[in-house]
């Protein structure tokens, strides 16, 4: 596999290595000792030997090249010490000190420096101020975070070194297993994406789980992700979501997105399972590593206590999962062997009394059972339960019948501890509750959905990009950030919208001139590029319908905007046709700093600030994407007309949704964008984009 | 306390005693034997002895009258043993036997019985069909649910024998105590509300919780549990919330499911804490017990690593609270002693190599702060970190600082295990993760402003309630259930709304003379009680602006409604003044049978089914009551006014809302009620009842 100097080297060097037993230098070397079956060198000219090994004065003095370099000398000196492994010609090096960009500016050069070094000698570089790397298959512990764990298929990457830690004390309690760990510190060199993709490959990795603070380079992650997603679930933790991510923007778009949204979408889009805590992430990755997918979501619960069953019933409905509806067959069979008072239909309460028998027997029909996609076993231990026993015989169904995947929940914790040991012994997964049982099997079901999802085809639709290039070449060479309502509308047209007929007027007489061209009713709104929220500044009237009324407004406008807006340069004031007929929603984009494109919809009109109901995707959009954003909202439902009303074109928002992703895909320089209102006519009508507004930037 | 028969008998009598090992019969009297202090009377006529104590033939040869007798014979046989409970003289009585109204019709009948000989003799009865009482403090164990537990202040009732067990369960394995546990089966006679009220007298109970699948009587419940909940808190998981829960339910123990949004707005009146999970309950739980109550939101955070800050970080920042702004003086302290490396702002990171001292001086020097209502306490297990000295520390400043409450978050297992078993003897509540850690603060902060909420008043407002009883009664002796439009309308305005001006037509002429005097635009609706959906046939013309439109409308209403509706019989249409300025909202009441009318608020038109943007609450309403289920909404913001719109009367609406409370309240024949839309304009405006619609029932 790549990066295999760091997960499978014959040689290792530890610089730095210490006697002192509190010295990480110490701690680290003892660790690599105690499992490690290569050879060691420690490195310090100040020692001849550690616990009994020869040691060194430094690299060179080896006399041959480790394969894998451990630094953990005070960080000054660290660069010294790098500048030694290119000249030996190491190839992996892991710094594990701490002092670098974490601790400020001072800190930050050293580490540029260091990476500097690094990619003159195409060195390979983990860390600096990480906690190592953990490799059980190949009994390596090149860290102090603890003891070796289990042999496991689970590769586990985190940017908090005492989190892993912290893992680590947690899985050797519960018994569960990795194939790597990796603490990836301040990624100077190796980061997430890298790493992602050595577990990708990794033939010992089953499930990818890692713990990320931020994400490097959110596009590339995204793509590479989205294709691993495909061979094995990727779980991630993504803590520092609050506040600091979002960015102030004029737009609707820009204030309803903030970076947790774009997060959301990235994982989204690459089929990554976003986890809220360690011990959800890891309820998740045990069923993953250990159980075969369920071909859906239908479920059947075997309990024996109604309390628990109820409790499921509840959980299983609240997630959107069903429960299987058992066939004839089924019944019949169950119907004839558990007692009269058991309950024989989803969920299967096989009573108080049940003893290994009955489950095994319980489990074994309904497993058989082809509308059933997964089992959860509840037990609670009652007097005569004996759970050793029946977790035996659980162990027993799941080996004779592998393809549909069975989940535990085992309530208590003394009288069921020795019953949990043999389910974690037979690699089936046990959880407190049956909430969180549920929440399992929905995740499975729902990373199974994703798999299965038809390939991503982008359309292409024939556009007049020239056009647009000359547009926003004018603005940024004018320095002009925002591009007003007359060529945000140009723009669009160039991509195939189509905007309300109009044009702008110098004076009443024109206005009024205008709006008999164009035929009545018409809308008024202020042209100016300095203001960017007309209606707040009474510089829109909507449903004029006589040329009196549209002189009237358009002196009152003269009148009043300039008083609100001394500094204000009005150009004039753009009279439209009005498309009243239809219903108002936004299309938008907020360029992410790090994902790219992300494109939002909701409802229109001034509603969307207040109700919220928007949903959002990254470019660039498929027609099933730009559908599935239509639906993730409430709005949805009155499109599709409601209480006998005719509803929409929803393929025709699809399709501008798609358009403007082609836009902003093409056009790297849009920052921003918002149509709104966007008026939707029914099926066989265009759309018009009434309003629009788009912030452009040097890129 | 009430109830004391049951938890501090001085003899108890267990009729159906058993010597065989594998029966409850044996079970609940070993369990009884092994702890308690008082006389015990083994009841089993086949029997001399059992476990060496005499064994009576029946209850009256035991020669005195035992304070508590438990029943574990057959079904069939129970009532006859109550006969003899009667004849003794017993008063207090657990029915552990099953087979009673879970099991259908037959089980109901006998249940029945046992209920009638129960009342007649003044018997207090718990079950049938449950696991026993548990009073550890009593050292009684009259239960078949495990071993006796630890001795503590959380009061537990359970709806769920099993579930029970697994809790014991699950408690014995971490040292947590209770005053009382109770399972109350079928509740053929003592039910939650009086267990609720016993455990509020207890001086042992500090916290009562509960595992409910069904509420008795709502109304009384709610009642008694607001009061109780000033005393202490009650945290209850309601199962059977999901449609299939309520199935799984109804077919276990023969309850019905309530609606779940009535159980909501019950317990947010109550000031009942709902959790989701046994685990959220004890981790809830523990804390109510153990700790004070934080004045309100404000946390501080102290960490030894920076990745479990920053979960915290997200968790506090997502559940609304907030972090705490430290004094200049305690940043200064802070900066003084912690290393320069060290983060003194909140969360306070005290860095890897932390030692007891650190944790001890930082939590010491920020419980301190007048800013700070409540600290946590991240540990993750790092080379140099002695979780057992850090627990030490953190009890003794937990001790010599009682009066704000202490969280901690020991991450991990086995390193950790040392400190944390130090941590629950010092009753400082522990938590696996800084998401849940968060979770408990903000449910102990929403119970503190919950219970500082002002006394609820609930105002009167001078109505005529006579004419509402009339239209009532007419409508009822006429078997008509649901009242048209013109009465509902009547019926409000004898509550203080205002609806529109208007009246009856029978022919053109007379629909365009009511026109002219109430003034144009009008509107027109057909008028007749068979049709309830007026628009959906054409019985609803709007914007009638002058004689000959409101003629015109007329004719084509009569011409075309009896073609579509031959059976109605139309009375004539109704001419009314149109409202049309304003925002619509609909208010609206629908009586749950447990809780009573329940008030619901949303926007209106089509619009709230859509959006599903509403909000409930129980009458009769407080005014604050009535805001809040206005601010509850999304559509609050709209009426509050956005971007540069004008606001509505909020407060003519939450006066709307507390009219309707009234009138629901005093009047328990009206089962459904809509106003819709409720036409709401500016400060200071009337807000009109356009359209009504009121179903009603005897009662």
């Amino acid at each position: 596999m790549a990066l295999s100097g760091f997960f499978n080297p014959k040689s290792i060097a530890v610089v730095g290595a210490s006697r002192q037993k509190s010295k990480v230098g110490y701690e680290i070397l003892k660790n690599i000792l105690d499992d490690f079956q290569g050879k060691v060198f420690p490195v310090n000219p100040q020692a001849d030997s550690i616990e009994g090994i020869k040691c060194f004065a430094d690299l060179k003095s080896i006399g041959e090249v480790p394969e894998l370099v451990i630094i953990v000398v005070p960080a000054g000196i660290v660069p010294e010490i790098m500048h030694q492994c290119s000249q030996v010609g190491v190839k992996s090096v892991i710094i594990i000190t701490a002092g670098f960009k974490e601790v400020g500016e001072k800190g930050k050069e050293l580490e540029e420096e260091v990476k500097r070094i690094a990619k003159r000698s195409g060195i390979r570089l983990i860390g600096p101020n990480c906690l190592g790397v953990i490799v059980p298959g190949n009994k390596l512990n090149a860290s102090f975070g603890g003891k070796i764990p289990l042999e496991g298929s689970i590769g586990y990457i985190s940017q908090s070194g005492a989190l892993l830690a912290a893992i680590l004390d947690a899985a050797n309690a519960s018994g569960i297993g990795f194939s790597k760990l990796i603490s990836i510190g301040n990624k100077a060199d190796i980061n997430e994406l890298d790493l992602v993709e050595a577990l990708g490959d990794d033939e010992d990795t089953r499930v990818i789980a890692g713990y990320l603070e931020n994400i490097t380079d959110g596009n590339n992650f995204v793509r590479e992700a989205e294709q691993i997603s495909h061979q094995k679930p990727i779980l991630l933790i993504k803590s520092g979501n609050s506040e600091a991510g979002a960015k102030a923007a004029s737009s609707h778009t820009g204030s309803l997105a903030g970076g947790e949204v774009a997060y959301e979408s990235a994982f989204a889009r690459a089929g990554i399972i976003r986890c809220n805590s360690i011990k959800q992430q890891f309820d998740y990755a045990q069923a993953f590593a250990d159980q075969p997918l369920p071909a859906g979501g239908k479920i059947a619960v075997i309990t024996n206590a109604g309390g628990p069953g109820i409790m499921a019933a509840d959980a299983i409905e609240g997630l959107g999962l069903t429960f299987a509806k058992f066939s004839e067959e089924t019944i019949s069979k169950l119907q004839e062997k558990l007692p009269p008072a058991a309950n024989i239909y989803n969920p299967v309460d096989i009573l108080g009394d049940a003893l290994s028998d009955r489950y095994e027997f319980a489990l074994d029909t309904v497993i058989d059972d082809g509308n059933v996609d997964a089992v959860m076993v509840l037990l609670t231990p009652q007097a005569m339960t004996q759970p050793a026993a029946i977790a035996q015989a659980v162990a027993k169904v799941a080996g004779e019948k592998p393809d549909k995947p069975i989940f535990c929940c085992f309530l208590g914790a003394e009288k069921v501890g020795e019953g949990i040991k043999v389910l974690q012994k037979a690699n089936i997964p046990q959880y407190d509750s049956p909430e969180s049982t549920a929440n399992v099997i929905k995740v499975m079901s729902d990373y199974v959905r994703w798999l299965s999802r038809p390939k991503r085809i982008v359309k292409l639709f024939p556009v007049n990009r020239r056009k647009v290039e000359n547009i926003i070449e004018r603005h940024l060479r004018q320095k002009h950030r925002q591009i007003g309502e007359t060529d945000s509308k140009e723009i669009l047209q160039a991509y195939g919208f189509k905007t309300p007929e109009g044009s702008i007027a110098r004076n009443p007489d024109q206005a009024a001139n205008i709006a008999q061209q164009i035929g009545f009713p018409v809308v008024l709104k202020i042209w100016s590029s300095e203001i960017v929220h007309k209606s707040d500044v009474g510089g829109v009237k909507i449903g004029l319908n006589n040329s009196q009324e549209v002189r009237d407004s358009f002196d009152l406008m003269m009148y009043r905007i300039p008083r609100k807006c001394p500094d204000a340069d009005i150009l004039g004031v753009l009279v439209e046709k009005m498309h009243s007929t239809g219903k108002e929603v936004i299309l938008g984009m907020n360029r992410d700093a790090s994902f790219g494109p992300l494109m939002m919809f909701g409802m229109g009109g001034i509603m969307v600030e207040a109700l919220k109901d928007v949903s959002f995707y990254l470019a660039p959009l498929t027609a099933d994407e730009a559908r599935e954003m239509l639906m993730n909202t409430k709005t949805y439902k009155m499109l599709k007309g409601i209480r006998g009303e005719e509803g929409v074109d929803i393929d025709a928002i699809a399709e501008g949704l798609q358009r403007l992703s082609q836009l902003v895909t093409e056009f790297p320089q849009i920052q921003e964008l918002d149509i709104n209102p966007y008026v939707v006519g029914p099926e066989g009508t265009i759309p018009i984009a009434v309003d629009a507004r788009i912030t452009v930037e040097k890129t």
